[in-house]
């Protein structure tokens, strides 16, 4: 049941993450989906528009409620989203009183994409780490090999010598600039009921976004139910980082090919010839930006996300965005293992 | 982990496929690469290659084997592909003896190629009978409803009446020939060894893969392990299918946007708005052609696969293609359930 | 004004093509869209529809007739299509009586389909020829140096030695496949009036539509005006011939960045260094593979084309399949001159 | 000649653009090849690395210099590049004392890649200007029926009433956004030399790169000859620009579709029904849209740029990023004409 090799039994132990694939498991969405409500609700209470009591009473139950997925699944089926049951669920769970209480002005698309935001934000701290770390091996490199010798190539052809800084340089560049950018990548908190335009929250409407978007650690803007710049945004950055990777082991991949230049450890092994020592981690580089190349395209589709929310829109999102993820958390993974792994680089 | 709506515990409701998702399942994928084993050491006796007494081992240990998932996980990681571990695993089932004329003259990729087109034929089988059920369901439409009338529109505005037989037929059109195709659609083996020579089997090469396509059920061409066309074919089939689907989906959202010439029941509800009827699977029969449409350039960015086999190109399509499969078994079925669904059409 | 390299006028010496590129030009264009016109008068003459002698006039005039461009621009703004105003202008020229029975139950899509169909056709018999030039040149490279070796390479790295005859095999392969379908491929005239129901022809719109197809030696199907398999079957099979030719490029381009087993002549000079003879040709081919295959996916997308006739789909496929086309007639061009340039392959 | 709607005599009246187009002209190209090679040479004359009286003599003949298009075009056959023959050409013209000091350390892809951020820099300044002209339209839109009733759709569904000032607000909230994005572009400089070394200039070739940006009013950033961040970074805001606008587009097609609450004038005519009036551009907004979706993605694979030049990523960013600019371009023509002709817009 895992189509996705970034899901898969065996093969995600090449392409998949440990640490970043849990931001994207039905029980971390789930959660997430469940702290927005539960902030909801506080911030709600804040602001007068329900009891306090109520307040306190949903924070509770989200905190450690587990739906019936079953239920879940069989509901998202009907509806094209899961929150209708999951807030179904959770009014039987807190009882009718705080249920009333519960959701309020709320639509689907707030808690689905707000979950999101909360996942992608810690999953984006976590890229930021490793795209240091990944600079950081770079540097050793350089160090170590910088004023080594390195056939500069152009148009498949040895052009003039340079030095392995040079190189180096080249793949950091774009590297530094991507760690900047996540660092200062916005999160911002979807809120906007039924259409849009928070109708069931009066006046008080902007403060209860405000209010939401603190207590869930998100950015404060306007809904962008509709307006989907958000995704196409950090999915162009993802693609981005998996591309600059995908450069720098398609040229490791030709410095293993042409040979005499470059050492490296931990290659893969053959079930046909024993000797190879195959550059698996700059290939699975190439195929990851491809990949995020491919998706991005689809994320660009679904910018023509018509009238006040788009079904259709949406769920192009769903089938790529996650993966676009994941395939950007393989890139920074096998990056580092793969400049680790690197012996030596150019000739003294 | 499970990044893949196809693969999620509740996603997997709306996209998802019970019926086709375990082709995809390590288990299946696990399965079809031992028949591979087994059916290449039958053939290899029958050809005097190797003992018959080893064939009749190996057959037997793959028939039952349950290879160490774990240790397949971690050596994908190292070596890129499954099989050095899988073989290595299966060798010390079999014992030494047989061991050693296990996977004879065999690489990865004649394992991992022809365990994906043992699992296609069997999934494009049941797509084909989908589209023959889509088909009568709207042949049923047209019995009930095909003298009705309908607004045509063209460039968005209101054109002449049709009829709605009219409608139907443009809908069927394509997916009479999909049918047809899906039915005609070859399934070759992969067999070519270390580097597309089949150099270990010498001069009865081409004999053995002869057998082993007929054991395996699989068409018998010489190898295309850089030569992706049979891939690229049966990716612009499914995508192709998902589109025409998609267009079909198109047209009843409009419908059910526009009101008056459609009735459609089993529609999604709404976490904030009790009143609306969403026309969920016409909105996803649009999502799926497009993630279709999006993937379908990947794959034919593998296309490109440099030399005897490229783990970058190769890879790429593992990340694309199960899932085109998932999206266009999701679309036939909700395609069936959609028309399934619709109570009117067009108006007397 | 030439943002596009295939229209350039330096750029389109790399990737342009002087046998092809007539058959997208404006006046190619409105040449078959005027021998649509007279076509279509002279089967509703042979069927009773019109006037033989109306029908005699329109062909008349369509055999000479050259419109007034500036006000077909200026109306293609306006109506997202050139056929209103070039009807309109043929009808002055054709005088009051004949200009009624012009364009006789026919719409926008019709001329400019069918425009597209003979002009496809032309260009694919081309590329047939092309393509058997390219495998006849491929045989003489198998019988200059078929017996010579060559390190196979598989993953980027030296594998096994095989000879020059298994990796042409390869190139070989799909491009015989390919030049057979380009024979068998079918061009079907479009013919379906306002909203795709023939609504003015009456009993006879068929026996018409078959007339019409036969003056144009297309073939006689439904039409398809909202059903572009058609158009998605074409770009496809444009997409796999230049990303197999695309494929032999990058084997190209690394043998020549490997060294020691390929000689070519004809490569590029370099602005900066005088030494250099780079294997611009092979290069190029990856660049139209991945053009196309980056195309393509728009194509698909335009696979949802609502209703009766989509604007926006349609206008989506002018964007690319015509430079797809390009695309593919340079990387055949392309393809043959770099096989001719290469003047060893292998070693003895 | 003509496979580009964008270069189109009469295609270019729908998706063209007067303004824009002559940026993408060869001559505008040649033009600021010619001012990247005579501010090279006063930049380096400044340095003392060539004589000033060079410097002049190579600044007055690139002033005034038309090179020979036939031979450009047959040496960009060859070469891959059209820098090679631009230059000897250029020699010829300057005489042989100064034409050894023109294009002194520098290469082919410095030339080409600077001279489309010296034309995409006037671009973007010019779509910042019908960026704010569409924001100011909206605005317009927004006094005028801003308190007008507007039914919320969500999934293709009657939802709840907004008002025209909620759906305004969703159109304008991107569109700001991308002007202050454009207005901060930042457009560098591209020299490096050889393989991006300047290894030709010593010392000073840091300092020279900075005159050479400050001349030419560009950036100054390290060589990126095959790091192309600048690149995707343009075209990633190109789309989202078009993909927003498209959004746009599909709203007021459903609008025009549904009827009732939006009166456009401008819409265009059919060549089979009189009474129609079709939201052309609201279509093409779309088609727009969807293009650059589609190319982006071709524009991401080439950040799989190898080693210090790769003709073949290079020359696909050639195929995609002008025409990208000019979708862009025709994106904001069209809306700006699109909302000029809103006659009215929900109801009172």
């Amino acid at each position: 049941m895992t189509a996705s090799p970034f899901d898969h039994p065996f093969l995600s132990g090449l392409v998949g993450d440990d640490e970043i694939a849990p931001y994207f498991s039905a029980e971390a969405d789930i959660r997430a989906m469940l702290s927005f409500e539960a902030a909801l609700a506080r911030a709600e209470a804040a602001h007068g528009l329900i009891p306090g009591e109520a307040a306190r009473k949903i924070a509770e139950a989200c905190a450690g409620f587990s739906p019936d997925l079953a239920s879940l699944r069989a509901a998202t089926a009907k509806d094209g989203v899961v929150v209708p049951d999951l807030v179904k669920q959770l009014r039987a769970e807190v009882g009718e009183e705080a249920g009333k209480n519960l959701h309020l002005g709320a639509t689907s698309q707030d808690v689905i994409d707000t979950s999101l935001m909360i996942r992608l934000k810690a999953v984006v701290f976590l890229f930021a780490g490793r795209l240091s770390a990944v600079l950081v091996a770079l540097d050793g490199l350089d160090r170590q090999f910088g004023g080594n010798r390195l056939m500069g190539h152009t148009r498949m052809q040895a052009a003039i010598a340079i030095s392995v800084s040079d190189r180096l340089n080249t793949w950091r560049a774009p590297l530094a600039t991507y760690r900047d950018r996540l660092t200062e990548q916005s999160f911002p908190v979807q809120f906007g009921g039924a259409a849009g335009t928070l109708d069931k929250l009066g006046p008080q409407a902007v403060t209860v976004r405000a209010s939401l978007a603190q207590e869930l650690g998100l950015s404060d803007i306007r809904q962008w139910q509709s307006a989907r710049l958000p995704i196409a945004d950090i999915a162009g950055l993802f693609a981005s980082i998996s591309g600059s990777l995908g450069k720098m082991g398609q040229d490791i991949a030709l410095l293993a090919e042409i040979g005499g230049e470059i050492e490296i450890s931990g290659g893969g092994t053959s079930s046909a010839m024993a000797h190879k020592q195959n550059p698996v981690a700059a290939e699975v580089l190439v195929s990851l930006a491809r990949f995020n190349a491919t998706a991005l395209s689809g994320i660009h589709q679904s910018l023509v996300h018509e009238q006040e929310r788009s079904g259709a829109a949406w769920t192009l999102e769903w089938l790529l965005l996650p993966q676009m993820t994941m395939a950007t958390a393989a890139s920074l993974r096998l990056a580092g293992d793969l400049i680790g792994n690197i012996k030596r680089l150019g000739t003294a």
